[in-house]
């Protein structure tokens, strides 16, 4: 038996998300089929971390265990070549048989992408979410460092979710404009279940003057969901990539 | 009635091509409805040229006829206000009543859009041909230019079209490399039917050393569809602009 540690990249827009479902096209799901037919047997995938429907990823991490006598290069090249267009394995390696992608990712980074136009644009609106002029992009970049630190973000956590603890630290948060985007980049040691399509909720309406930048700062005092703007849609995000420790893999 | 000059985006990738047809989803047959809907009667409008099934566009211009009192700025708001997210208006001018898209288009560019990968890549593979590692794009770009001129263009038209003459001019063939894209750029005074899908199945072949890049000059000789490599894929494919006298418009 041998581990792996594989980076995969996906356009969200066709998938029902990444949790195997019946009846739904889930990346796990494309990716599992894909194995199992190179291996002829059964794979079992397990990401760093599921993503929601439609929302897409550069650098997921999951981890397989084979029985296999394949190079990583026949592995990678066969999974590529099973794998419809919109999934790509970009990297397989070598891993301890302890590695878990879940438990071992130390930081995430996700991206948030935004376009600013008065009309929808075809080649941009599938990737990005679309900004209008009423909306005050830079209200919304100086509001954003009010994440950053360690905090309670009880409050971006979807409803009925139950995680222990709800004590996440964000490294940073920086915003690159490139060609036709906007990005705001997040990193942080962990996310809860819609914890940065909450944070660019917030965003959103700091950025429409509908609440104060302080309203962060006091969303990790009443911990309410509730009391926070709605959640941003999914088409915008990015899993950017997951960092383990170097020595772990 | 007034006429008006309009210039749409789209992205070909869920359309039958540009052209009307019964039980398609097709962009013209978008952009009436839509029309109809805001006129409350039917119009018809009509471009500089067809685009096929899966050919994106970033400036294809088509002109129209309306007997309305919208100012252009109502007309263009409601017109993107009630189009789909692949097709946009991006702009909407006064035109003279005798104004003809097709007739009056003096010149037009296409890009072809390629990446250089070995494995398919989810975010460029639906706006772009993918080229694998046996491909010299040097060559292509270097025979390229062959195609600059005034040539007898026969042998690159769809079998089946009728075309009175067969002659046209290519003014420029550029290349532009910009992020992970590289882009042929082909400004000339007119195209045959298929004619920039042709050019670029011919530098395929010469990018793989399957013919030399001698028989560009030999197809305006023999013009012949038959001697020549297979046609390109049509999502590499963007109408980029057309171009008009500014006196005419």
């Amino acid at each position: 038996m041998r581990a792996f540690k594989v980076t995969a990249e996906y356009d969200g827009s066709r998938f029902k998300g990444w949790q195997v479902q019946i009846n739904q096209r889930t990346v796990q799901g494309d990716i599992e089929k894909a194995l199992s037919t190179l291996m002829q047997s059964p794979v079992k995938i397990h990401a760093s971390g599921r993503t929601d429907s439609g929302v897409h990823a550069n650098g997921q991490v999951f981890h397989m265990r084979l029985s296999t006598d394949l190079t990583i290069l026949a592995l990678y090249n066969g999974l590529n070549a099973l794998l419809a267009s919109d999934i790509a394995i970009l990297r397989i390696e070598s891993a301890p048989l302890s590695f878990d992608a879940r438990r071992a990712a130390k930081r995430k980074t996700y991206d948030y992408r935004f376009y600013l136009s008065g009309i929808s644009r075809p080649f941009l609106e599938p990737y990005a979410l679309r900004l209008r002029a009423g909306c005050d992009l830079k209200k919304m970049q100086d509001a954003s460092v009010r994440f950053i630190g360690t905090h309670d973000f009880k409050a971006y956590q979807a409803t009925g979710s139950t995680a222990t603890s709800t004590i996440r630290t964000i490294h940073s948060v920086t915003w690159h404009t490139h060609e036709d985007y906007v990005t705001m980049r997040v990193t942080g040691n962990g996310f809860l279940y819609h914890m940065v399509r909450n944070m660019v909720g917030v965003l959103l309406y700091i950025g429409r003057r509908k609440c104060l930048p302080e309203s962060i700062d006091q969303s990790f005092e009443h911990r309410s969901r509730a009391l926070l703007p709605p959640t941003a849609p999914a088409h915008g995000l990015y899993l950017k990539s997951v960092d383990y420790d170097e020595e772990i893999v």
